[in-house]
């Protein structure tokens, strides 16, 4: 038989130490700072039914899905009765389960199951979901998502609250330059109207409003018509959201948006002017939290996911096609799985884009994966180097040892090697057994010592690393 | 459209912030140990190719798999052509990737692939596995196991480790009375010649004598004859691997245990005895480490994955059938995915099998989810809430907002509510607003101050916590 490939499959990756450290640096900022407001933490399983994923996200998302094979007399009876009736099975036949695509809709499906929740439940999720899409550069086929959402809420505070929530992530990760773009499904909807395009257009207008960025205005129009809408209607529309070019209106900011949005105002009815005045509080809210200097008013900005209804957003930053994250109010959804209607709000970070982005700019801290101690020996008994290695560990060092008997020099080279980087080796002979003491060298400035081992611990180690030895 | 169910499916859970809690407790103290042993941390993927996952863990494992449904044409195609051939498609033509089912065999793939990892790549793994299994008390689809192995030697001080490292971690926990219950597969297979069974039966003998522990002796007896073994030889089996009731067997420690081997020796062939030779080292190599006073010598330990090769392990505590843990030594699993030899030994404990036991047992410390503080308003405009709220994360402190207008009486009771119990009320009124202060008031004891914004810190709130107000 020949061997497997041993590369992970498209999409897929393998994170070796090094990358897990940058990984866990981030989730265990990003659990900070949603915990500091307020969020608790939810977890959900990796497999949902497909009725619960099914028509949440678009033809596009439904294609992306990954669909778990049904087993044995699960999968053989479909098969065979699509033979019976000279056939080919169904898709539909042969799977009923499949992979989490995002972290909202199973929120949507707790809130509707458990009773017992808080009214305003304000939890995060930090897991990965699956989509078969094509990778491409931070665009992987297993992604963590980092949400935070509050349910149970009309309140624009709770909108507040998650743009905090991200802006913080992001300002303490050292992410200076960021802009939370922002707009309203139903001011786009308005938006829509003013222009006079059909309602049953709505979504296919959207669809192409979406590439604004992407292929320019003169694109835009250009699938506007493809998608039915007449020229004139196009650009009347493109008026509207796309009043000034693109490198001006990068520049917006919440006070300019102030003014963008009374410009907007004046074009919409009245169902497009709460919409604004929402917007308008919204940036009020957001000027006394870090959100506020990071907002930006932008007219064109869509959305893809179907189940949005009031203010989305969209994290970009300088220089990086794509988003790090968006979000927005989606009140109907719980609705979708259960009896009571449970208005809700949230916001995605994307990990991976993250740390894309952080590694490209050289943004991470020094993260050590290695070991303080590597336990190296010489000429004495094995089940004396692990009661050393015990006696150590229970004074609180990270301790390897070396698993062979080898040289010296072969141990030492071994400990400072890549990917081992033990930061001390400490030499076990029999002078040091007999002295109960430990030779403990510091690898990277190759100061020594001869320390007892009941006074090896991680601050004696922090000394030896410092300053040149006594003795 | 009639709504779909919102439970998670069969096998599957939703994890409430209080469960997430305890797991994220479990997991952080065995990550500690596993580092404080010297373990570097590995992630791979949730999907794998099946060509790496089939054939590893026997046919019922290859049975337990996820697969993934192909996608659109991928899976059109199979479907139609299996149709024009007139015949039902096969289930190996409807999928090429599954779920990943343990955390060994992806470690072997790893190993294999990569160059740069370190001759001894000690690494730890904590993930999620999947297994389309019955559930049941304690056994789910979706699980978590906590892996820790060292490839790259056969030095028994590696074995040694790992079975440091699990032990430490369940002493850790609160556990006080646990086995490692520790065999040889090489003895096993010298104890199936000794008894004059076929070697071509040595296979289907283990899976009888696994089941020692529930069906008895007399049970595996029958069960070794229903498989093709004669009754004499079956008789002479259980003579050596039972020959004390399994009452008296279960008091037998490391002290026990030589006194065993020894017996064990003197009936085996010399491949049998070499592996009494190394299960005497690793007791002797334990005595001095935490795994030692658990270690138990059972000769009638099966296991039943396929790929192990030496020392076998399990964990097991009173009053709980099946296992905590497990493991071996596995020294040609590497070498299926790659060109070169690399002998390997580990231990996998079962995070949800520890999650039951010390749920049922109370071994948890008291957890809270809550935040510090829910920041409750009264006639004080929204954004002086959120510019207060912010201000109060800076100087460290978990704060919830309240969402919503409502009477303050409400708003406290919500702060204390189940599932809510935030330890603190913070009350924002114009009073307070105008001083620069808080009324903070400790939901639990009543206790409550005015407290200068500029004051309130986590110790502040401690000092409120045990002491009475002094105004």
């Amino acid at each position: 038989m020949s061997k497997p490939s041993t590369k992970p499959p498209s999409g897929m990756r393998d994170f070796l130490p090094t990358e897990v450290l940058r990984r866990r640096h981030v989730i265990e900022l990003v659990q900070r700072v949603y915990e500091a407001h307020g969020f608790v933490p939810l977890e959900t399983p990796s497999i949902e039914n497909l009725s619960t994923l099914l028509g949440k996200y678009g033809d596009e998302g439904d294609q992306l899905l990954y669909r778990l094979l049904h087993r044995r007399e699960a999968l053989q009876r479909p098969l065979d009765r699509a033979h019976a009736a000279g056939r080919p099975a169904l898709e539909a036949e042969l799977a009923d389960q499949g992979l989490r695509y995002d972290l909202t809709v199973p929120l949507a499906r707790v809130v509707a199951q458990y009773g017992e929740l808080p009214r305003f439940f304000k939890r995060y999720q930090i897991q990965p979901v699956w989509r078969a899409d094509r990778p491409g550069k931070g665009r992987f086929r297993e992604f963590y998502q980092c949400d935070v959402d509050i349910t149970g809420t009309r309140s624009l505070l709770a909108d507040a609250e998650v743009c905090s929530a991200v802006a913080t992530v992001l300002e303490q990760l050292g992410f200076e330059q960021f802009a939370i773009r922002v707009n309203h499904r139903e001011l786009l909807r308005a938006v829509i109207r003013a222009a006079g395009i059909d309602e049953a257009l709505e979504g296919t207008a959207l669809v192409a409003v979406d590439k604004l960025d992407k292929i320019g205005e003169d694109g835009v129009l250009a699938e506007l018509e493809q998608r039915g809408i007449a020229s004139a209607a196009g650009r009347a529309l493109l008026a509207i959201i796309a009043p000034t070019s693109a490198g001006e209106r990068a520049g917006e900011r919440a006070s300019d948006g102030a003014q963008l949005l009374a410009t907007l105002r004046a074009q919409v009815d009245e169902r497009g002017q709460r919409a604004v005045d929402e917007l308008q509080e919204l940036l009020s809210l957001c000027a006394h939290n870090p959100a506020g200097q990071h907002l930006e008013v932008r007219p064109d900005l869509a959305r893809g996911l179907g189940y949005y209804t009031g203010p989305i957003f969209e994290i970009t930053v300088p220089d990086l096609a794509g988003s790090l994250g968006g979000g927005g109010r989606y009140d109907d959804l719980v609705g979708m799985f259960g009896k009571k209607q449970v208005p809700a709000v949230g916001f995605s970070l994307g990990l991976e884009r993250i740390l894309v982005v952080m590694a490209e700019r050289e943004m991470f801290p020094a993260l050590s994966a290695g070991p303080d101690l590597m336990l190296c020996w010489l000429g004495v008994a094995q089940p004396e180097v692990v009661r050393v290695a015990t006696q150590l560990r229970a004074r609180g060092l990270k301790v390897e040892v070396f698993p062979e008997q080898a040289k010296l020099g072969k141990q030492l080279s071994y400990a400072d090697a890549e990917g081992v980087k033990a930061a001390f080796a400490g030499i076990l002979g029999d002078a040091e057994l007999a002295a109960g003491a430990l030779t403990v060298k510091h690898l990277s400035s190759g100061r020594q010592q001869k320390i007892p081992l009941a006074e090896l611990d991680p601050a004696r180690l922090d000394a030896l690393a410092q300053d040149p030895p006594t003795t």
